[in-house]
């Protein structure tokens, strides 16, 4: 019952993982009946300490790839390359795959699936998306029955951190962003995660799982929260919304959205509540009603412990030489250009406190199609700020609307654009 | 690629996994690659109206269990008998067996789970906690590596619409029962509910997947929500806390307990915000941290969907002919008794206003061995009440307290006595 691991990537969920492996061994063994037995690590540099004796360590991954004890590969490099040519190694090896790399399977998601297949061996991912959560399984298995509606997620533990400081403290984003980093909340380069790079990909492995979709990840469409001013934070707490990023995966009858932008969550959906690093994705179907599923998002120990169920049953897919794992089924299916998809918005604008404004402001959204479901206006003297939130309606047609405003004299400043998601009751 | 199904019981879940399979097979085959075949379905009274042909009815159930076009069986029947013997036959016929069936689960998963692997074939419960909500497979795989040290959840439906309905509108329990029997959401005979019993069925299953430990129901201390006083709901909200009922599996040092209680949990915690129907299994382990699932806690359309999940497990199994599904390990290990478990309580009592009282009382709690976290009083005349919180401590302490309380001359009434979970902030 022992099962070869070699494990490719020494950082924080690699040194975790191969830490785990060595130091409880025996209780895997009695809680799963299989042996894990460490074989080999790969890391970049073989002089750095580790959590793990040296004696594993090599700097050659295409070594532990070969090695004949390694039966089972996890690879634990991130990134599209060295990583995507030593999973696909790994697998026409006939060995299976474990991965954290949110970025390789939204990419090549149905190319690695078809060589796994071709193989008659998995790849697993579950820590690709929300760290610890156990969300990939669920999707893929429990809910195989379910025709999910709507999958929508706060993926990214950076973000939400420093979203739920900036909402804490009021402060503006780059300050927050300093402490996050000082904090170790967030990268030296922090731009993957600010930018909603991050949040696409699992969206885009959501999506996949979910509806049998595979989106091209240039058919997302993504903002960051770079733009997001304090200020707004304010006003959507007043209106009865928090403000979070979501990475959303839609499907209509006109085909599947993918999507990740900031957008105000009333405070009373269970999304809102989710704080600082944790991740939280909430599913959606007709029979099913809403799920939550929540836990932190990051993190070494928490990936590895995703890591390592997803070893489990590699592992003992291994032993019954048969498919135990759910294969993944990607279909063709109509992805939505997002001009067509239907939202909300909250806009804020500065403009001339003068008579007349409000309704020509008015008239302009009536002109595109979209209308305004509530107004709050503060004169301050010739000028005043114009919050709004509007009815659903496509987004080409609020792009409409937002091109008109900017060209009008009354209004002096569209300061700011955001999405809503769902109504404050 | 086809899998005969035959189904016990066409109550409310039944009837809708019937009218699943008939209507949604093409979408079930396209997001699965299985064909899954109604053959029949076992209902107790012929003549009933359903949701789906006649012709698929019978009233032997074991006749559905023989019934050689039948590969799979789904018991929908609940209770011990005959739901029992029409699962060990199925077994004993090599028939996979997926049950929402958590009062047979509880009693007889370890007999269960060793007559379905002598027979080389699964027994799958996902529906049978937490109906809607994939929490079985998480625990049984996803975490398959985690050493977890406690899951505590909200899986009654019904004593949690009626808590939250005790809390929104401050009344009595029996008027709230009344209105949730003429809405569905209690039995006419809503013991099993209210009582606890439910509850500590799904806690031994989650004690059994998250530590490998059966607890005999027998050792499982039960209380329910009957004797739960709006007042006192009232006091836990201005303490900063929610009243819920739980069930709750901690392992320690010194064994193993499952135990069913109403518990006071700090409005910040996020079994707090589950309200209604919903239930909530919250879920905490050294690596992984905490993890929130949530969801529809019953009705037929979740609760289907979970079997569904189930049963597609269950016929990948059949078409690999291998072991797909996890089997569930359960070993020996120490369950602790209730009087050694560690537990805060939050007390009411109705005392004398005189001098001395509070240090006598409080001087009562030091000898047993409790120590006070807070107390709160409010005098009436030459009577008061008195709100205690204590700080954690071993049952039999809190019960050797109680006892002298109820003695002394000073104490007209130990008005109402609960546990408390975790400290608000």
């Amino acid at each position: 019952m022992r099962v070869g691991i070699g494990i490719l990537g020494g950082g924080v969920v690699g040194g975790s993982l191969a830490n785990k492996l060595l130091t409880e061994r025996d209780i895997i063994r009695s809680k799963t009946g299989l042996d894990l037995h460490l074989v080999r690590v790969a890391v970049r540099d073989l002089d750095k300490a580790r959590l793990f004796p040296a004696e594993y360590v090599t700097d050659r991954p295409e070594d532990v790839v070969s090695d004949p004890e390694v039966q089972l590969v996890v690879e634990l490099i991130g990134g599209l390359d060295p990583a995507r040519g030593l999973v696909l190694a790994a697998l026409d090896a006939g060995k299976p795959v474990v991965t954290a790399n949110k970025q390789l399977v939204a990419s090549d998601g149905p190319a690695l699936f078809e060589k796994a297949a071709a193989n008659g061996v998995s790849i697993l991912f579950e820590a690709a998306v929300g760290g610890g959560i156990p969300i990939i399984r669920p999707l893929s298995e429990s809910l195989a029955g379910e025709r999910l509606t709507s999958v929508m997620g706060i993926v990214n533990g950076t973000t939400n951190f420093i979203l739920t400081r900036m909402t804490d403290e009021g402060s503006p984003y780059a300050e927050v962003l300093a402490e996050a980093q000082r904090l170790g909340y967030a990268e030296s380069d922090p731009t993957a995660d600010v930018s909603g790079a991050d949040a696409a990909a699992k969206a885009v492995i959501l999506a996949g799982l979910a509806f049998g979709v595979w989106v091209d990840l240039d058919h997302v469409y993504s903002e960051g929260i770079e733009g997001i001013q304090p200020i707004d934070i304010g006003f959507a707490r007043q209106l009865g919304y928090v403000v979070k990023l979501l990475g959303i995966a839609e499907v209509t009858s006109d085909g599947v959205s993918v999507r990740v932008h900031p957008a105000l969550v009333p405070t009373q959906h269970p999304l809102a509540a989710i704080r600082g690093a944790q991740n939280a994705v909430f599913v959606q179907g007709p029979a099913v009603g809403e799920l939550l599923f929540s836990g932190p998002g990051a993190g070494g120990e928490p990936t590895a412990t995703a890591v390592l169920g997803d070893m489990v049953t590699a592992a003992r897919e291994l032993l019954a030489d048969a498919p135990v794992a759910p294969r993944v089924r990607i279909g063709a299916g109509e992805v939505r250009e997002f001009g067509t998809v239907s939202t909300s918005r909250y806009l804020r604008l500065e403009v001339e406190d003068a008579p007349g404004v409000l309704a020509t402001i008015a008239g302009t959204f009536g002109e595109a199609g979209v209308s305004i479901r509530s107004v709050w206006q503060e004169g301050r003297g010739d000028r005043a700020t114009l919050l709004l939130v509007t009815h659903a309606g496509p987004e080409a047609a609020h792009d409409k609307a937002l091109d008109q405003l900017s060209g009008m004299a009354a209004v002096r400043q569209v300061a700011a654009v955001m999405r809503v998601v769902g109504e404050p009751v």
